[in-house]
């Protein structure tokens, strides 16, 4: 049967336990008629990714038995399924991670993210992609243009905070000088370092709005502590929105009233949806460029795994971690 | 000089201190070309008034000089500006108690609510209109319906809360039986009482998702505390909104990123904007009625205004305690 | 086999040529994972069945070959597929005719209205649901509450409109006096008698805008004729919304452009999304009534279901016709 | 008096009759305490300020008395009024042209341009700003950043177009080989070439189509013509927005119910709203270049307005027409 000639050569990375990866055959789902067999050639290693391998869980959701690792990929079709037309065979893709059941009233209303039955590459207990090839339904599969490479389309989810770059003025604040730089080389207008003490709000804020200039319509906690939250709630003007994406926090103490008296609105932004398409749109006419953010390249050797993720997780200077399958 | 007779004539409620209020003669500034002089017939008390008169204060604004109280009023044009069009000598008019600058960037873009110049009917240190007369500009006095009576003209800001009623379904919560009977009485399809402690809210969330049924897509919180705050947040489906209202706490703790993670959005609102048209819309057809909230009815003597005030201060049985001039 | 069976005892209505409608056996496909076996118990005949009926076409849609009729239907659920889990047999639903492909990037954006791959009941070629009984997704079957009826359920679809009825003042203009008369029972604040005549236009609009007392905020023009675009055009105020849901004329001569000056918009509509967990919370909560609508009921007979057809294609004093199976 | 003095020095471009242009003195209206005196620097001829030139009318306004001409100007404060905090004397400041009534409900919801008592330099009655000083209101004069010019302030409302630069991709169509060419020089990602040929329209959206790659979800029309609203209506793809900008056909025979049957809405555009913040940002930050727009300039005798004038109703090679005062 095809399948087992399959099983001996399809060899992913999986999570055993913390700090534990392991490369070993991964059988696959068989194809679908909406399915495309891909064969993953670039993947990079996202911060969720670090938290399974360091903790075996993120958030709420915890690995309880041996999984398959990593959702940032791009790779070549191999197979399609019978009713497939969007693709052929040969083509290069990028892979948004997340199977929705297309069923729940999420999904019939377009916030397909919030589906509560999504699978996700990665995201226990779904296997990941970090294989040398994967089943997933084509309409997840975009195709990548001919002037974008395997490695950007890898990038792709990391797309939508650069495309803020659009704005008519951006201002970056982060503790690390060396971020810094490089999201000055990105494109920003302004970059700002902060503390991670709570009690430099006040005056961080000042010096945000001063030079920024005029007011901050819209700003955005990527990180999700109080201190973060704070700033935002504090420096974003009357009537603006701050945008709520990182999760390292739950419980947090902060002055909401105070911002929503001023119409301050705090948005909840989780994964993504129908960014893939605006995302290549981005690359292919060249407004946006991520490559910079690619510091560290490795292969797919049991030793190449072990030594990728122990430089994502050690974090330092490595910003994108990239394996080329 | 017509100003002198003028204010002999022109009796307000003066707040001279806590719980201190005084029928005094008050100058009405001149009457300019866009502006109208209104005999105030109607004024209800108001949270923010009964703040103001038990402590001097609400939230940042201090009462820190004698000022006319009182800010939720109709009345009859007695005389109208050299410029003045759609309103005439007679006519009964609802007051819109906030004048905003017209110049800054909120009040261009149609959030003059947020006008950081806005002079506010008692909210210091600008004078409200518990008095015989106002002068007020012609724009923010709206003529009545035939159909609408001049309390209910007093009554149109806590419309807003009742236009909510066009809404499929509607759930109250709160603590105190006799409320949520009138919450039933004007059209409420499910009312939940809930306690004061914070380790109840897993429970009541629970129960008032069973009693709507279905998902809820919006939250209001009219109070403004963590335990009223925490319920919404977990309450609202994913992707819904919670709409924060009260401003009772201004630091509360609470479960922020697993909201966001829903994408649950904390939609700031203060005062009103553009609500007076609606309302009177909602008022001359007959889709609400306010009348059940008045509980407790005033005159304008020195004796009748301390009751009304020890009345609302009180609480109690008094939901709208209402002055007739 | 069961389907033998099966296909002995269903029956449907077929629509063979112009009108020209014959019960006849209906082989049903086979139940999928995912899929529900419904017993149609009412079924009300709509304008585009009507269309159907009497020129074998409607917009670009052609019959080319045998059709079931029908598409507005509610029932009783008779058999559940193995990963059914929201209904069990014998739960009564309302039925959303449209099954989308939940893949194209309208489907993944919440207008799956839009989906080019629409299958829709009785919209060729696909087949409608005039008969004993038919398959459908089961996340597509909306169970009724307990105080809703199954002719309720078959009139969802025109449940929308109604929903308008929660505006602060709703006006219609028809050239019928008995549907204004109906109209004003449903709850209509005003009604204006129109002609169909290009010329009455501007008198027309006075009219309307005088009745509706302040400026008109949205207009829907139900019917799409170069008249009720003109009028609805030009009674709308200046930054509001004409809605266009009629499709009656394709090509249309109107003054565009000096509504567009006064940013008049003109939004599309095209059938429903999401509407049916809407209405049925608006018919739970008693806030509609769409009742009075029902003008004649037909039973299931061959003699049935022409004369129902003929009466509905007749049109005059016929609203809604209804068929119980 | 000073306003004698004045009358003497301050010259303004009246316009007399068709194509009568005249240097006489500007007797300016008194400086009230929230206005600012300006010295107009830059000012480009715009196409309403030719049809003025030309015709004496525009679309429904006429110019029924000599009246000064020009309104996107650009200058150094040269008084401030007894209020103004925001400026002060040498400031250069970019003009918004339009002074709304701050009263009327668009102004209050924040569509200040639909306000149906807009006093609107050089749109008859109100006189223009071509002159060497104006009277303005401080609110909307804007302060030039150090890095932009005074001519690019004089173009600030066209800027509102090139914002769409931001976007992810842009196709621009146009009958014209040489506006097509600067289109392409100031960011185009794709110029098309089309005709002015009515029957030309569906293999020209075609193309278009093609030449975008993926669905299209905003046009603008800019021009306003059957045509090009034939060809922006079938081109947008389902579910997306046809802006309508171009007054030039008021009455048109279109296909607009095909379009709303695919939900493409049409968004009318009238003038401007908000938008001079936002395009200083966007020139401060580099992120948009207006200067290859200029391919004339002038100064300020009698035969450089007429000359001027003239090169601008020529057309031809020029583009913006440029006054140095």
């Amino acid at each position: 049967m095809a399948d087992d000639g399959e099983e001996e050569k399809n060899i992913a990375a999986w999570l055993l336990g913390i700090k534990t990866l392991k490369l070993q055959p991964y059988h696959l789902p068989s194809l679908g008629p909406q399915d495309v067999k891909v064969q993953i050639k670039a993947l990079g290693i996202c911060g969720s990714d670090v938290h399974h391998f360091k903790t075996m869980r993120c958030a709420n959701f915890i690995v309880k038995k041996p999984m398959v690792i990593g959702h940032e990929c791009a790779g070549i079709i191999e197979e399609v399924g019978s009713e497939v037309k969007s693709l052929q065979v040969g083509d290069r893709v990028a892979l948004e991670p997340g199977i929705s059941c297309g069923r729940c009233s999420h999904c019939k209303n377009g916030s397909y993210n919030l589906c509560p039955e999504m699978k996700f590459f990665g995201s226990p207990p779904t296997n990941g992609s970090l294989a040398h090839k994967v089943v997933h339904p084509a309409n997840l599969c975009f195709k990548l243009p001919d002037n974008v490479s395997l490695e950007e389309g890898a990038m792709l989810g990391y797309l939508l905070a650069a495309r803020a770059f659009g704005a008519p003025k951006i201002a970056i604040a982060d503790v690390d000088v060396q971020r810094l730089s490089i999201a000055k080389n990105l494109g920003a207008d302004e970059t700002i370092q902060v503390s991670t003490d709570i009690k430099d709000v006040a005056a961080e804020v000042i010096k945000i709005q001063n030079q920024m200039g005029s007011g901050i319509d819209v700003s955005f906690d990527c990180v999700g502590f109080e201190k973060t939250m704070s700033t935002a709630l504090n420096a974003t003007r009357s009537g603006g929105k701050v945008c709520l994406i990182g999760l390292a926090k739950s419980e947090m103490t902060i002055s909401l009233t105070p911002a929503a008296a001023r119409e301050v609105d705090v948005i909840g932004i989780f994964r993504y949806r129908n960014t893939w398409p605006l995302c290549l749109d981005l690359l292919r006419t060249g407004k946006i460029n991520v490559k910079p953010l690619i510091t560290h390249r490795f292969g797919f050797s049991q030793k190449d795994v072990e030594d990728a993720f122990e430089t994502s997780a050690h974090g330092g200077t490595a910003i994108k971690v990239m394996f080329n399958l």
